[in-house]
């Protein structure tokens, strides 16, 4: 039998307020209604916004950026009833294509203010940043980061089932401990944001269960046990998602598409964010979770990702001793944020700031790897960059380098 | 002209005491003698002796491993004289063929005792373990761990150039603060090896100069800013390492041989560890240090490390929520080893010991991912298993797996 | 300044006859007049139909296939005049992405019947046979043949520049001969199709010059210097072409877009055929055909093409002794045939028919390799067939195969 | 039980001629004695001669492959013994490792006269001309070929079992009949070598099986039904081939290692040369032939094969019309000569001669594709290069490029 167009489950409408699109939400809760319903191996298109409901221009100032309005993030598509799903099945969620939207062939990648948002190296970038990045088939580029230009490996950065009361009151229980936690010893960093009434958007719920998302509604930001904001950048066109579900249907929700992202998405919102479409097929696996142990989700990534051969991968190395030359012990983050700066201090050599280099090195597919984790007090992780990426040669060469770049990236306008 | 057969630069003897070897040494101190010297672009090989010194047999139990002596290991090969290599040079290290000893085809992987020596998950797996890996030239296999069966990822663990007298003191100034701190706030772990008389060799030293260097020598131990312990899977057959020079003629010095090793090496004696013959050409980029903004080394891929497609990896993921539900705020460390039981409990349904899967991760080149680093406050790491290393299907499926494993590795007598 | 979507310069009506579309054409000559324009580096989609103009129906029987009128073909999209390319330069055409329509997901491979186009085993399959391929995002699978499924490996099958008058007489002038020596020995087959006025359709010209391009245009079947019709499977997303301009505004068409393909596309409408778009960016290299001593086009493929490790390809060997057992003196040809009905006997016992194992064939991403030319008096060819793309362990194991595949391909009605 | 080192089952006498060492052979036939035995899944390693048995030097001048004596070649290690083989079973060879002999670290890749041994475009190079390469590790480089360096894809020219005497009968029989074809219609190349009593060596033949191997031997030039001097580069380190058995014990010879060669071996001695030690271990599969419709052998290729991305192929195409401008049908021979003199002109652009480019093509890791087969009159094959190999950057550009190369490759003294 001929096989039709495929359908659209969840649609979006770039003109009209997020909030007011019933077929989005932004909290994680079982009483948010199910948008749409979907078959076991039907395949169906789910469009998404940009993770910002679209704060952000195609524009040459940060300004935006600096401005953003972090409660008002994450108007995920769904939640998506998956038919015969049920609480301790595994969804399998097999992503056929992920497309940007015809009408809008950009994205964006920046850097938030150290006082809104943050990022990895913010005590080195405090301020806000942006870089617009064109969309050219599988290509982009970017008119505010010359010289480089990639295949995208496009990935949604959400992707889960909603929680069942009692995982979602563990998380808050426990993100709740943290916060207290630090609080207590004084830490001036936001560490985690516990559930948050203003601007809760719990889909298409009545008053009474849209109070109580509100109240207890899980925020967006961190990835939990279902997946969630896990920004993996290789759950790419043709990956396997093997998700755990907790409720009946499963309420698949999905959203913060990138058009590419490298490892540990430093800048925060530090993918190439963007609108777009994606192409899914779910299948069911019964009594997943307890068959196959899983307390996390698993997957199995596609087939097309981009592949540069092993030998164009110049690879930086760093080590658990900070930039103060203080040692600490067998910590991974502060051995992953050396590598980062080794990165942007080789590559400022061509005329690049520092800024430009810490958007690229969010968004460019680079590689981070736990490279060793027991070699007391070192740990040491590494960073591959596929050179490739540049358009023109970078490899380590006697004599040093030319600057070549001349212009910036967008900055704010004070 | 013709060419000759490669020139060995450092031979060692398997039979004779690794302390009694000249060409030997275990520390990190510029006043150990040179051993040898090539030329840049020379080609020479380099014999090495596994990183225990012999300690370890080839047998089905793990009491070597339980009492071995951990202040006599990593016995390298030099330090090598590289000709005209001056401060502020890059050594570049191409690695053109690592190769086990032809009279010792196997090495071993294992699991220290959690009193001695340790490991990533000593508190889950606190008893030493061992397996015995076999090799049929490219391949390994062990009959401690039935049903997997890999292509070596084949590397040193150890390459680094010897440190000034300058990084030295700051090397033991920053370690001898951790430990001090640890020490003041009750820490009950080791958290770094200071400098260490007993069982220091200083190679060839006069004994005014060997005692200087047991006094002040760094330990092995831990990679740092001239590479060392980095433990980095990739450095294999085809890889150019970038290695800072400190000293006039460089001083390189190579050990640690790895048959195939995971990304983290977490059960710490993690690799498939070996004696065998190094393969070396080395170049210098004069001034490079400057001139790349060199901190710690940098390095290049082979064109021959095994390769899977991206669709036959399984990868799992973990979150910096501990065993025991516990938040934490974006530790990468916690995430990974979270991501690591999240495999070892996976492979357990096909009858595997968790001794097993803990060695086995730490020696099949599975790759570990940092994925996000940023979504407050959980971390996210991932941990891709390439499933051709293994005999039979292990991918997700309905019904769940058999047990088909039957047998465990080497333990300890009691 | 913010980028506007791409702009189609190439729009087809489905449900229109393609000879009524201005913008298409159906021979090679310079009298054809453009049917839009492009500036150098400006990208734009280009719609296409596939490649028979709509006569193949998404249905279960072969007839179609079997009474497929080959004279009304390649419909392409163009000619394209390229701003500012001239006689002598080499047009860079990057392939941004190609996709299937919306509104027709789905493809066909087709085996022709012996008496009607044939094909590269048409002695061994005579009859008209064919699958239909349904799309699922980047994959395709086929209700006529079960058991297989894989990502497409999409690409246009032809591509060029319009020939001047000079190389389009030479063209003819050749082929003419070959028919002529032909026809001097009496073959059987049809070797060439020299110009034919029927059912010419030369755009938007005007009543004399169709005419001129009615009697002298060049079919479309054979590739040629210009590129043309090369079914070269790998000029997929991201690939590069390099093809010489003949005329001023070079002329450049598009058409007969596949999903995908194997090396030989040995059934003739042997690809996945589509109607579909692409998307292209063009580049001129003034005066390239001379500086690089072009006389056939060059490429260079995409950065995401699927793929598979090596180790995942099953690989046929096949010498030029023909299924008769007569030697033949390094014939290729002869050789590759050998190659291709090892691969169908061998599949045939997992209950696959021959023509659904031959139309796999044609259309699966497989490896067809020149291994060895020189040794007198056998060539060998090698196939390589990717084993993910079954759905069941196929690899050879003791003991044979089960039969698992019952039923056939689109067969015709009598 | 600890693993013991790998026993040498056949050695090779390097300073002894090869017709004097008793474990080799030149002929293909079922009375020559097996010169070893090998159990099941028992790893070996077996010393192979280079396939001239040492006629060529390391030196600059080809006048000794000018003068090879060709009818002393391909002296065979074996044929060994596989405890166990039946006629109608599989053996299935895992290569291991091949590497060259530690005291003879180079090899050649040369062109041969036209009137002694020729090659695929001796027509364009009718004289003898050598590159001698030398091996640093898995890399070669060659003081000939000035600006080109890659790892070797090592493997076996020849691997195949012993001939039944039907089998043996056949082949005779159908070569017999190719060169009396072609005598018969005047041919002027030799087409097939038929059995040659001078210089047969049949190991350690008693002199009444000798006179019947030197009568009946086959010749070893040609790939066959068995393998045999198949040239195909790809079965390198981990491959798996599956072989038939004709005879009890199976009788398997290998021999004419290659440290590298491109699909087609055009040049004749179109591989890197050299004598070298292959590991294998053999496993048999009962009754494969029929079970898996063998008739020629298949393999799968190893996973350490060099990987360079897509997109770092320079790719050239080839049609079959040929450099006279002559149009042939579908011949895929006119048609790679054609890709491969597109190579060739292309490269001279950067001061290499044609004899350079031919020795190059011939044993650089080239991929020659069969692309299209079907499109009447003109097949289309494809001819991808590895930029990756050169020293210098060699994709297309505006501008043409700079002669740089400025030696040529060894030639005959007059």
């Amino acid at each position: 039998m001929p096989k039709q167009a495929i359908r659209t489950a969840v649609k979006v409408d770039l003109n009209k307020p997020a909030w007011e699109q019933p077929q989005l939400h932004n909290r994680w809760h079982p009483d948010i209604p199910f948008s749409c319903k979907v078959q076991p191996g039907e395949v169906v298109n789910v469009e998404c916004l940009d993770w910002t409901g679209g704060q952000i221009g195609n524009n040459d100032s940060a300004d935006d950026i600096k401005n953003c309005d972090l409660s008002r993030i994450h108007y995920l598509s769904g939640p998506i009833e998956i038919e015969g799903a049920e609480p301790g099945d595994v969804v399998v969620v097999e992503i056929q294509d992920v497309q940007p939207l015809a009408e809008q062939p950009w994205g964006y990648c920046a850097i938030f203010d150290k006082n809104n948002g943050g990022g990895f190296l913010d005590s080195h970038f405090p301020n806000a940043a942006k870089a617009i990045w064109d969309f050219e088939g599988i290509f982009c580029s970017s008119r505010h980061i010359p010289g480089v230009r990639f295949p995208g490996l496009i990935h949604p950065g959400i992707m889960g089932c909603m929680p069942s009361q009692e995982l979602l009151d563990t998380w808050n229980e426990r993100e709740k401990e943290l916060v207290s936690y630090h609080a207590s010893i004084g830490t001036d960093r936001v560490v985690a944001q516990l559930p948050l009434e203003k601007f809760t958007h719990a889909g298409s719920a009545d008053a009474e269960s849209a109070a109580k998302v509100a109240k207890e509604g899980a925020r967006t930001i961190p990835p939990r046990e279902h997946g969630g904001n896990c920004d993996i950048k290789n759950l790419s066109r043709g990956s396997k998602s093997y998700l755990p579900v907790y409720v009946k249907g499963a309420g698949l929700s999905i959203g913060d598409l990138h058009f590419s992202q490298g490892d540990g998405e430093i800048s925060f919102c530090g993918a190439i964010e963007m609108a777009g479409v994606i192409t899914i097929k779910c299948d069911i696996i019964k009594n997943g979770v307890k068959d196959m142990c899983m307390k996390n989700p698993m997957y199995i990534p596609g087939p097309v990702e981009p592949h540069y051969g092993p030998s164009r991968y110049l690879t930086f190395e760093g080590l658990s001793v900070d930039e103060n030359g203080k040692q600490h012990y067998l910590d991974v983050n502060v051995a992953y944020k050396q590598t980062c700066l080794q990165f942007i201090e080789y590559f400022k050599k061509f005329g690049y700031s520092g800024e430009q280099l810490y958007i690229l090195l969010s968004c460019a597919p680079v590689q981070g790897h736990i490279a060793a984790i027991v070699d007391i007090p070192n740990a040491c992780t590494t960073l591959g960059v596929p050179v490739d990426i540049f358009e023109f040669e970078c490899l380590p060469k006697e004599g040093g380098f030319q600057k070549i770049i001349e212009t910036d990236c967008a900055l704010t306008s004070e």
